[in-house]
């Protein structure tokens, strides 16, 4: 009641932001208005010009501003080894953390029939072209562990296999600095299997 | 690398937001551009707009879309009560949780020397000429309960005495629902000083 119209729905509208609950969006609100509107300024322009300009690679589907994003126009990458991620996170992850000098292809996703969520929406058919065309060697599969990604690695081993090309799965076990007794049972028994000569 | 400039300084504008880190940003970027472009259209429009459009109530010094905002300009609030806070946000709070139906002035912040905020700074010369017009009866000290707060609320007292307007402060003790095991000390020293009759 004591609030502008527009002071609710700009709360409403902070509450879009993953992780942004009603508290949240009412703090950060009073905290552009109070004491940063230029810092607001700055956030509006740069959202609308985000949402406006960024689009897609067209060879790997991850978030560019240009036709081709910046590692593809790269000549220096090895593109025959193709390593496919669900998402542009879990690519900028793996660039910042790993010695990777290969290309990527960013599914946007993972396969979930029930949510129709087919190959299609994931660019699966983009991926076989490129596939299709040759050039690619190894494909090393960086989706989640989860049942959903596995299943989408399972569905692009098959297709490769198609093609020859030879496929990789990142390796799952016990993560670095953890303590067994805290690892979960379903992980160590992988960790077991996956064993290598020491 | 693998960003495009105008990703990153998206995700350096979303860190002025307050209790955004790097990684936050991140995935705000992310789910916008990836899962909720029109979500980010909106912010962007609401933002730029609160930003230019919200501007200050003339009265009390709340967040306001007019020159005289809502609860001034409301004929049934006993203005001759004065609840005074800090910000906007503890004004919202009280409205939400307490029956009041007085008014209220808005500082804007505490009296902090050091940091060259004085009485003019948070509107205290504005005060005293709606103290020197008559009309005010009472003032409610509710500034928060630090040192600040209460150096705050004492000048305020001394400035309102001059023109015989009572001054209350806003109950100190434990809080409802708490245990005293864990309350602090000066909460509880307070809380015993200020005991009443059962």
């Amino acid at each position: 009641m004591a609030n502008t119209a527009l002071l609710d729905q700009l709360m409403t509208a902070l509450r879009c932001l993953p992780g942004v609950g009603a508290k949240s969006a009412q703090r950060m609100a009073y905290h552009l208005l109070e004491r940063d509107r230029e810092g607001g300024r700055v956030l509006s322009r740069l959202l609308a010009e985000a949402m406006e300009r960024i689009g897609h690679c067209s060879q790997c589907r991850t978030l560019s501003e240009q036709e081709l994003c910046q590692l593809c126009a790269n000549p220096r990458r090895d593109q025959s080894l193709l390593c496919i991620v669900e998402n542009p996170a879990d690519q900028a992850i793996i660039e910042q953390a790993a010695d990777y000098q290969g290309g990527y292809f960013v599914l946007g996703g993972h396969l979930s029939p029930l949510d129709g969520i087919g190959p299609k929406e994931i660019g699966l058919d983009q991926l076989q072209e490129r596939f299709a065309s040759g050039g690619v060697k190894e494909v090393i599969l960086a989706t989640n562990p989860t049942v959903e990604g596995e299943a989408t690695a399972q569905y692009i081993h098959d297709m490769a296999q198609q093609f020859g090309i030879r496929t990789t799965r990142i390796a799952q076990g016990v993560p670095m600095g953890g303590e067994l007794e805290y690892v979960d049972g379903a992980t160590l028994a992988h960790a077991i299997r996956g064993r290598s000569e020491f």
